[in-house]
């Protein structure tokens, strides 16, 4: 017999350009479900469900969804507030109180510990529900699945503003660091290099978190590219560190899960740049355009969050609880994929990050296996965007030749 | 009679989204002319020149120069060399030495007034050529000239990046500081605006180089809006400055055109908000952005860059020299112009800032004049990009109301 009840769904941590998707993908789903009474959703993430600060959904005007579907960043309003156990408890009556039978969580490894420890408590007390977490997180660092959902709209973003820049770069004949979010994990920055398809194209040398960085060799190479190709380009994670040095931090702020605030890699950098190469070196800082810079949608994962909030529903109406959906790869070009579920501790608080096998040897780029995972994901939206990342002509360059003394410029 | 000979063209400072448009007009025109027998580009504007590093544009591909045209960036390399008087002396020898009679100078304040002087240096030397600037700066700080191609693509990019970085502002119910490129003329940041259909849209506050700011003013300003709002969102020119202090400097560089280097402004005010409100402030710096990132070109802008270029080999093949082609605005809706040209020396090493009465009396927004200045320009390209700047639905919020009694956490 089917459990009978209302829904709530909820948006946690950092937004992304695709969680609205999610959302009305779950939303949608569940009014296919008349087992689904109402479905509210929290403004706020667990801030709201804490306040019952909660919204009926069904009430909205369905076009008005759809427009939300393509929205940028967490319509519902997002929280980052980790839950202690006397939250946890409250959470619980607020479900009990509205007769929340279903629960769906959209939200990254933080949150979807808060999401099994939710779970464990209503079965404890009794309190029949079925709890589904729904996959969501720019790092693409949640363990089991294929890929996260959020992913690949950050990767098209910085792939694309890395080729924006490094046009900069090479008009001047100078150098630029390029700072990608990303403290532990550095899938989107080593998705820059998906749009390096020549040699002399950026970026030159990609840094991700993983791989602590030589000093004298990062200069080497600076040196090396930059004679080589006539500029350079450097992506970085923020979590960039140079070995044996601490992580470079400006600030020590930390954020309300605990984790320090890092910024300020690039600029760092860049006078290490400046000093190895002796040119102009300029920076600049994706930060929260990863999260909501929409132009650079990817296609897959607007399909992908779409379906894994649909897919949540479903799995919560026949019964399944206490699991996170996943995303299971089964064709390259163009990408297929099917949803498929796996328990929420398998993934609660876990981090995965890049395979060292995937970077190569000299820790400064990513191998061709990295490019032949990341690219299938990055595919563009509508048909005035670029099919994966922009590439562009350059002139070919027939040189007239001199017929002049060579010049020196008068100091 | 006309004067026969061959043309030389150069891009100099800093690069925008549609400079190689005006590139390619400039190229298209010249072999509608017999009288120009070749088009060289020089590699690295100015410096290309004084190094005799020319290449031959009539033999590059013209299926490739269809895709330069949009392609971000200067194609032809750029450079900020500022030429000392030996430097112009030995740019008309290289003139001479090639037989250039069309010289094509694409560039912003300081590229127009070298323009001016090279032309007359070649008058006292009795080298008859022709000589016409082309206007180019996303700052849109050229006089005369209705607006400056490059503008509305930078505008186009702070504009859009501001209502993508709202939303993730939105969503937490927290602040964002953004800082715009613009030392001391404030039109990029003032565009962002156009992106505030309904009073809760972002950016509630912008505030222009032109305006000091009294710094008690900035912190009830951020109170009341986020009071307001439930968010905040700053639009900042990197030449803010707070009444009577010095304009916030992070370094003390200066380019080679003997301008300092400034950033860090966003950086520093998201301090002094959170402090304001009590609530985080993120803060994010387009950069370099500005100068390159294609996806938000503005397809008037594309028009207009390519319509100078084509008009300025017109003017020279007409027999004008020592002019800058201008913009005359005909129409607002659709945007309509024409190209019109004024003195050289009316426009070097001039700067127009935006008119005290665009910028509203408290300082902190631009005026309804500002907007339907600013707006026409912004229209984007392709059926796939927002006609302005993008607008999002937000959920309507029928509120499901408290069951429980209010809850308060525990610290």
């Amino acid at each position: 017999m089917s459990l009978e009840g209302n829904a709530l769904i909820a948006q946690s941590g950092g937004p992304t350009v695709v969680i609205n998707a999610s959302l009305i993908g779950a939303v949608d789903a569940a009014r296919e479900h008349s087992e689904i009474h109402e479905i509210f959703g929290a403004v706020h993430g667990m801030d709201g469900i804490l306040h019952e600060n909660l919204i009926a959904l069904l009430s909205e005007d369905p076009a008005l969804l759809q427009g939300i579907r393509y929205t940028p960043s967490a319509a519902l309003g997002t929280s980052r507030l980790k839950p202690k156990p006397a939250d946890l408890e409250r959470a619980l009556e607020v479900f009990k109180a509205h007769n929340i039978r279903y629960f769906f969580y959209i939200g990254g490894n933080d949150s979807q510990l808060s999401c099994h420890l939710v779970s464990e408590l209503a079965l404890q007390s009794d309190w029949e529900m079925k709890i589904i977490g729904i996959p969501k997180t720019i790092d693409n660092d949640l363990p089991i699945t294929d890929n996260c959902p959020g992913f690949a709209s950050a990767a098209r973003l910085a792939g694309s503003a890395t080729q924006f820049v490094a046009k900069d770069a090479e008009a001047f004949g100078e150098a630029e660091v390029i700072e990608i979010m990303g403290r532990h994990a550095g899938w989107v920055t080593g998705a820059t290099q998906v749009g390096r398809l020549e040699d002399r194209d950026a970026p030159h040398l990609v840094y991700l978190p993983e791989v602590p960085v030589d000093p004298n060799e990062f200069v080497e190479d600076c040196k090396i590219a930059y004679d080589k190709y006539g500029y350079l380009v450097v992506a970085v994670s923020e979590g960039f560190a140079f070995a044996e040095a601490d992580r470079v931090k400006s600030s020590e702020k930390l954020d309300e899960f605990g984790h320090a605030r890092l910024s300020g890699v690039a600029e760092a950098l860049a006078g290490v740049v400046e000093e190895a190469i002796g040119k102009r070196c300029r920076h600049d800082r994706l930060g929260n355009l990863h999260r909501c810079f929409s132009y650079a949608a990817s296609a897959v994962d607007l399909d992908e969050a779409y379906a894994v909030g649909q897919n949540a529903v479903a799995r919560a109406c026949a019964g399944e609880t206490n699991q996170m959906v996943t995303i299971t790869r089964l064709a390259d070009d163009p990408f297929q994929f099917r949803c498929d579920a796996t328990p929420l501790l398998s993934v609660a608080n876990l981090e995965r990050c890049v395979p060292r096998e995937w970077i190569n040897e000299r820790g400064n780029g990513v191998t061709a296996e990295f490019i032949q995972y990341a690219k299938p994901l990055m595919r563009g939206t509508g048909e005035c965007m670029p099919e994966v990342l922009p590439h562009y002509p350059r002139l070919q360059q027939f040189p007239v030749g001199a017929k002049l003394p060579p010049y020196v410029r008068a100091k």
